[in-house]
């Protein structure tokens, strides 16, 4: 095998089989795959949460993950963030001609690992290829399936004196991907995408204490995803600046970029919406996990402009924090 | 909105609400997708059936169909093949920057009716923008889940003596295809994909005979599909020339393209292998089905030349038909 994807590798002969075959399944050895059908047979004896997301992010690669890595958490955490357990996985790649084995073999084992890391079990795929100039590298889609294990009220049970927590510092992701794309990292930055499965850390502030809501802020970043929850509701959420859990390194990448980290995607974070008195035990909760050491509360539920996220920044001033309106990083995910 | 998807709309703030608002749930109207969440709740309490299919053809739009309608047809068939009742399923637009809004509402339209017809619903979704010059046109992934329905024994099950049906004319998909791409159509011609859900035709094949195996044949066509039958097993499939259904107007194509219509795509049909005692069952159900009119036996299982797929032609002679080597039809779904 060249080291270089041809047309024929998407037409469904040989070459599609030597794919699956020497690349696909030693990767991602499970019983449900190796039956290769069209479809996966899985066991399901309870409520079913299912989501799919489609990976286009550019560049492909960058410090602290890849689209191999992401395409595993971005699903999962859309299925955690439902109150689900994620369990399967189908993974469909839509590569351009041209593209290297040798970066396919990374993606795939990035992939591997990482599905291994959250325990899932990729059951189903797909490959398309399509002609150079037709598409940019590699796009991966993949759906998942979980069981639901929590059933959360939703923005509906948001009320005023509701505690707003973050996971952990925000931004890291849109950040890091935006220096990546323009050429502006270099070796020794501490930036790193956040770009991490969710499964624990959810399941833990769900043991610990009242959730309301819970979701990843993934495109549009912070602000965008706290205007997810007030829009058309009778209540704000007043941010406090100082609270923002925000690395030095993200800030300055930002300030150079002309970007707001409230606005930078992450990829391995979780806003919550909890009740006043447990939101003390979800912190801790989340503090004494992997990824969560940052968690803080960042805003409480107010009745002071319904409708609105508003930022009280340091020096006592406050603004509405608006959706994201437009791009501000395309290709981010 | 203006009749250009830009950047915007994939960028996760208020213009993609405005394309999820405005156009998909409007399409798609259904609960599961109203609650508008990363994923989807949806009950299960049997053995799942889960499947993924990237979508790529060129052109989008095709003598009897267009890439929304083959984006439901291809992921319901491949649930339907693993003897599964198609349920969910999830969709992810892959769109290129400069696509128009009035061919994403064509293909929209296309799905919402092409699900209904299948009886399937359209539980979650995802959509990414590419730069212009970054994609081409619409790339489109579905992933569906369905419950099992039936057991079907495999290819280990097959044995000599078992009749090999197909529940339609072939390679019309795959002909018709390539004939609007190369430009050759013209107002009137018959040519027309055969692109259908085969819910209700293998519902049908199920209840009325002994099937070992089912599996439509898409990329890579008849002859390859009944290779992934016979590999590596003690078998082979004698199929007779003169019993294809092939209809003129697709011999016709090939003849002008230099295809042969084994190696043509299917969307629409099934081969299946039965015992030989209720071959005339099965094809008796088929043909009382729309688009099952012209199901035919095409071959027999043999013990003539193991792990190979013969034609018996018809001036008397037999070739080997080898599995699709290299592209025959790229980006033919």
């Amino acid at each position: 095998m060249s080291d270089i994807v041809t047309l024929d590798y998407g037409s469904g002969g040989t070459k599609t089989s030597r794919l699956i075959e020497e690349i696909l399944l030693p990767a991602f050895d499970n019983s449900f795959l190796q039956e290769l059908g069209d479809g996966a047979l899985v066991p399901g004896n309870s409520e079913l949460v299912f989501s799919t997301d489609s990976f286009v992010i550019s560049p492909w690669k960058f410090p602290g993950g890849n689209i191999g890595k992401l395409c595993v958490c971005g699903t999962v955490n859309d299925i955690c963030m439902a109150g689900g357990l994620p369990k399967y996985l189908s993974l469909a790649f839509i590569i351009e001609e041209g593209f290297s084995f040798s970066s396919l073999e990374e993606i795939v084992h990035s992939i591997a690992d990482e599905a291994k890391r959250a325990g899932v079990a990729i059951v189903t795929g797909d490959t398309k290829v399509v002609e150079a100039g037709n598409g940019d590298g590699i796009f991966i889609n993949t759906a998942g399936i979980g069981f639901r294990r929590a059933s959360l009220p939703g923005q509906s049970q948001i009320a005023p004196g509701d505690c707003v927590l973050v996971s952990g510092s925000i931004g890291c992701h849109g950040a890091t991907v935006m220096m990546a794309r323009s050429g502006l990292l270099h070796d020794g930055d501490s930036l790193r995408s956040d770009c991490q499965c969710l499964t624990d850390l959810s399941a833990a502030a769900l043991r610990a204490g009242e959730i309301r809501i819970m979701r990843d802020p993934t495109r549009g970043g912070v602000a965008t995803t706290l205007n997810e929850f007030t829009e058309r509701m009778n209540f704000s959420i007043e941010l406090s600046e100082a609270a923002l859990p925000i690395e030095p390194a993200v800030q300055a990448a930002c300030d150079l970029l002309g970007l707001d980290p409230l606005y930078c995607a992450c990829e391995g974070r979780m806003l919550l919406v909890t009740s006043p008195d447990t939101a003390g035990d979800v912190l801790h909760a989340l503090r004494a996990l992997p990824g969560g050491e940052q968690a803080a509360q960042i805003g409480v539920v107010t009745e002071k402009m319904p409708g609105r996220v508003i930022l009280n920044t340091r020096i006592g001033g406050s603004r509405v924090m608006a959706k994201l309106s437009g791009q501000q990083l395309p290709r981010i995910c």
